[in-house]
């Protein structure tokens, strides 16, 4: 046990005020303190942590959901109202009951939008930091659980081949900036879209995408992939869901993969968008796979040992969008739905 | 070379007379004699052979459209205005000049459709029938492209494990009747739906399956799927498409897997119906996977070797619509998108 002077300190968080349909807005969320024990229950297994970093995701907006009672699923990921939101974050251990982590000790995994959270380790939920020459932020976004799921749904969904085509949408997102990396390390053409000029040059000069294109500028989808693709998708990364998805379908080739990673664009659609080329699957014996990066969690540490490397020579980089302070956190949150980020959103709470 | 009287003969076919768009009408095709000449030259490797049965398959609506010059694909499945359309059928050699074909022999593959055809046999595209103990015709389905889909799509594409619900559209068609009946070797929960009630009462009396609906008497079709599924799908045999497809994907459980094998309610619409519910890709982490029997021919023999004993016993039952004469070929076809057959669709072109 450390030997904390405070018994009890401020404790801010993100509360939910209410279920969300529709678009979220900053007002969904407000900011309340509450205090916390600094000093866990021996014998809790429990760890008291600052939080240094929360990482803003997409799939927030499904857990902002009112549940449906039917749905064990769709209840047991919802937010409660009047409780803070949580998600991934970076942490530092105050106050440790738990024999894996002792006080000062740096983990990332499961934590509250809040300045302190308490939480019980498991090997599926929190993951110790053992490699500190690189910005701790990256455990958010690229050492964190979208640098995993650009690798598993890069390399073990979508198996590339050399000389194959890949799309990426959302493509200079958390995810889609390390997706167009991984495809040119394996020697594909790749190809992405994003939302505003300033991002579509990013995805050229910084990530190293092929070709790019705004999709809000392009009156026809298709006609833009069919543009940069002559011959067809091989792989997409999915990322939007709806119009392009259809767009994507319509320029997939025989025996295409498509890793289904996220809809954004869907998330706040009362009517989600209909998808009309699906018998595209059959003629082309197309391979469609959702996924999710936390059933993979066996191959964190080969994904770290496969990326550090790169990181630390400078052949992978890696581009944040950092809201400075808690308070900070609804309207980044809320920003991610409108395409305001460059790069991976993320919300520094404290400094280590 | 046989002893052939008759050099030349009079050949009916059936001739597409314009590119379909909508639905197929029996006007779409009319027949019309040629003459063949029962002797193939030396050298040809080709073989001529006298058309016994052939098969109705939804993918000839496809092949009806008119091709869209830009993609390779959709030219070279087109048929040609003018000419006669071909499929999958079961023949006799009448004159070989192909080494692994001798006069007599029975094959099954691709002929047109016509009483007569001139083939030139590859592994991939005509196989020789060793086993005439069972009915000819069931190398229409049975024992030809139906079986081999219906036996790869579920168990190399839907890795089924014992104890797991399944669901099967158009379940008493020329797979549907077999993946039923393969869910249940299996020792899976296996629901069908069909298109009347005598074909309802048939999935449940001789095809084994535990329960079956009408869905044209479902007002809301995910409703119905949660009768019959209160804790969701595992695998569904994807047959239909559109509509019924939504309201699946409500209702597959989580890892869930859809073998995309055709859609034939979408074929003959100009516009495809939009499916909604394609985030529960994402949330439930499904696989959809599009397939087509003619790229596992490698399976073939294994499967007749799984199969054919099951036949034999009576185990594996196999229900045939078939129509009478050539003449019948065009009403035969066209009805299978009206749902007018019952099990198998075939045409009997001639007797042995």
């Amino acid at each position: 046990m450390a030997n904390i002077g405070l018994v009890s300190v401020t404790n801010n968080q993100v509360i939910l005020r209410d279920y969300v349909s529709g678009f979220p807005k900053e007002s969904d969320l407000y900011i309340a303190p509450t205090t916390v024990d600094l000093r866990v229950p021996p014998g809790s297994m429990a760890v008291l942590v600052k939080n240094l970093y929360l990482s803003c995701d997409p799939f927030s907006r499904i857990r902002m959901e009112k549940p449906d009672p039917s749905s064990p699923a769709s209840v047991a990921r919802a937010y409660s109202i009047g409780k803070p939101i949580s998600g991934y974050g970076v942490a530092k251990a105050i106050d440790s009951d738990h024999p894996n982590y002792k006080n000062g000790d740096l983990l990332w995994g499961r934590v509250g939008w809040e300045e302190y959270s308490v939480i019980t380790p498991t090997p599926s939920s929190h993951f110790k930091i053992h490699h500190t020459d690189v910005p701790l932020s990256f455990y958010t976004g690229l050492l964190g659980i979208p640098g995993l799921t650009a690798y598993v749904g890069f390399y073990e969904i979508c198996s590339p081949k050399k000389g194959e085509t890949v799309f990426v949408s959302a493509a200079s997102g958390a995810v889609g900036q390390l997706v167009g990396q991984f495809a040119k390390l394996a020697g594909c053409y790749v190809v992405g879209s994003a939302s505003s000029k300033e991002k579509v040059d990013l995805l050229k000069t910084k990530f190293g995408y092929d070709d790019a294109f705004n999709y809000k500028e392009e009156r026809d989808l298709s006609a833009a992939l069919k543009r940069c693709f002559p011959e067809g998708i091989d792989i997409y990364f999915e990322n939007v869901g709806g119009k392009m998805l259809d767009a994507v379908l319509e320029n997939m080739r025989t025996h295409g993969r498509i890793a289904a990673c996220g809809m954004i664009s869907q998330y706040n659609l009362k009517e989600p968008e209909g998808v009309h080329n699906l018998a595209s699957i059959v003629y082309k014996r197309i391979r469609v796979q959702g996924f999710a990066a936390v059933e993979f969690f066996d191959k964190y540490s080969k994904f770290l040992d496969f990326v550090l490397p790169y990181v630390r020579e400078g052949k992978i980089t890696y581009v944040e969008d950092i809201a400075q302070g808690l308070e900070k956190g609804p309207s980044a949150l809320i920003g991610l739905f409108h395409g305001k980020n460059v790069g991976k959103q993320l919300v520094e709470v404290a400094r280590e």
